[in-house]
């Protein structure tokens, strides 16, 4: 595949049934002008999205991905996604993944302004190529996010939990660490609490204990971290949730940010002071990564 | 005017020394895909808008609306529009407009992904219909917005002072006024300071004074504020910026949110405690601002 494929989804109740959604799918040009000027997702960023690894045609755990979907659209008010719909829909999408390494993004827009139904759609591309930056890690910078810990909990209406499309907070902060000389951000509480980073978990590794902000701090759960921790305790390591001070960013073992495309990338300085990186598990998180899952 | 008009822009560096820009704009219909699925608006609502009202085919206040679409534009890394294109687009677009009130976005975004140069287009449409709600009013809750004061001048990766196109939050912050059986919403700041509306500004009224919380804590300028403000001068009366403790919402003599579609509208009450309208200065407002303004 050289290029994007693109599938409008026309949504429809998820009561209704029905075994085979194909004639709710409507492959368009990507290149192509697909969405009107009044689509709230492009005047207003309201909708909500995924993205899905594929590897060797095969997307990566679509059910958790669809479930954080379903998630978001609930903390935003819109309509729950038929699940049925979109799984076929990603397989749709898969197929015209060629072997390596490619992308699918779900994206699910309140609709048109005024307009009765939102809008819909699947996109799938090649990935680009994280292989050297899986090995050679990133320096990040920490930043604040302006929000406190209990922000999420006291005021849903920040939709902290949910993966909308209003990601120019997220888009700013990493074009800030790169003028600082960085390739990621770390996003920080106002009360100094680690968070998240613009578009990845972080994990850290403290000994054998592994650990990760916990996801009821107003941050997104990631699937990649979910799916790592599942693999650790596998492994028989102790992998745990917890609020997480800052301070902690200046002497884990080991770091890393995961996500579902670039997967487990090393972190090699915060702030300017190194980080040590354990390149033996860190080839083997990615090698579990790459491999077909669930 | 029954339908929306929408003119996609080629934007062309400012150097450019030319006089007319027609050959820059593409008449699209706006009902009919005009934007591809890679837009970066749509992905990651990753630019900047502005909403300018139109009377009787006269644009409002062009110059003002396009100096803050260049500072939102200069907050978000984004090319500086280029001043004298985008007044001949919204020329073109307000004569689009039947006599009534209109109202005309434009919208910068930062392009298609991988793409060479942002998306820009401009819409111009009839507005609703607010005359009633400027003489019946809104009631109002408060919102926690989630950040202290000092948030925007600490981290300006929050983009507080831009106009982004990143409004889930705002759009929410309406949903959930709605649930509370309010109209509105106006935002607190975490330690407990006014800040501004979702889509408005707010000014209040103690006596023959009128005050409105200041710029500098990462609320955006408005520029229906600004017009207002400049009219009161002109009456002789005193309006100033202020830090506005949230408690201070439960005694102005009048309040309004102001906006440049919706135009001035008097606060009835806020989290359920009555506010007192005054009727004939809300309707000299809005008188003034359905006046030809530049």
């Amino acid at each position: 595949m050289t290029r994007r494929f693109a599938l409008i989804i026309d949504p429809v109740g998820a009561s209704e049934e029905r075994t085979d959604y194909a004639d709710t799918f409507t492959v368009v040009d990507a290149a192509a002008p697909a969405l009107s000027v009044g689509e709230l997702s492009t005047q207003r960023g309201d909708g909500v999205f995924e993205s899905i690894g594929v590897v060797d045609g095969h997307a990566q755990e679509v059910i958790p991905h669809l479930e954080r979907l379903a998630n978001s659209a609930r903390l935003c008010d819109l309509p729950v996604p038929d699940q049925e719909q979109w799984r076929q829909a990603v397989t749709v999408a898969a197929s015209e993944c060629p072997a390596g390494e490619g992308v699918i993004k779900l994206i699910l827009s309140r609709g048109v302004e005024h307009g009765p139904t939102p809008t819909a759609w699947v996109t799938a591309a090649p990935a680009s190529d994280f292989r050297a930056v899986r090995e050679a890690g990133v320096k990040v910078v920490t930043l604040d996010r302006g929000y406190g810990l209990d922000a999420a909990e006291r005021a849903p209406w920040l939709l902290l939990g949910a993966k909308t499309l209003s990601y120019a907070v997220n888009m700013a902060a990493l074009r800030e660490a790169h003028r600082r000389g960085a390739d990621d951000a770390i996003f920080v509480s106002s009360d100094g609490f680690v968070l998240e980073a613009p578009t990845a978990s972080l994990i850290l590794r403290f000994g054998d204990r592994f650990t990760t902000p916990a996801p009821t701090g107003g941050i997104l759960h990631g699937t990649t971290q979910l799916s790592v921790y599942e693999h650790l305790a596998g492994r028989g390591f102790d992998a745990e949730y917890g609020r997480i001070p800052a301070t902690d960013l200046s002497r884990p073992d080991a770091a890393w940010l995961v996500s579902s495309i670039r997967l487990a990338v090393p972190i090699t300085a915060v702030d300017g002071a190194a980080v040590s990186v354990d390149h033996t598990l860190t080839a083997e998180l990615n090698q579990y990564l790459l491999s077909p899952r669930d």
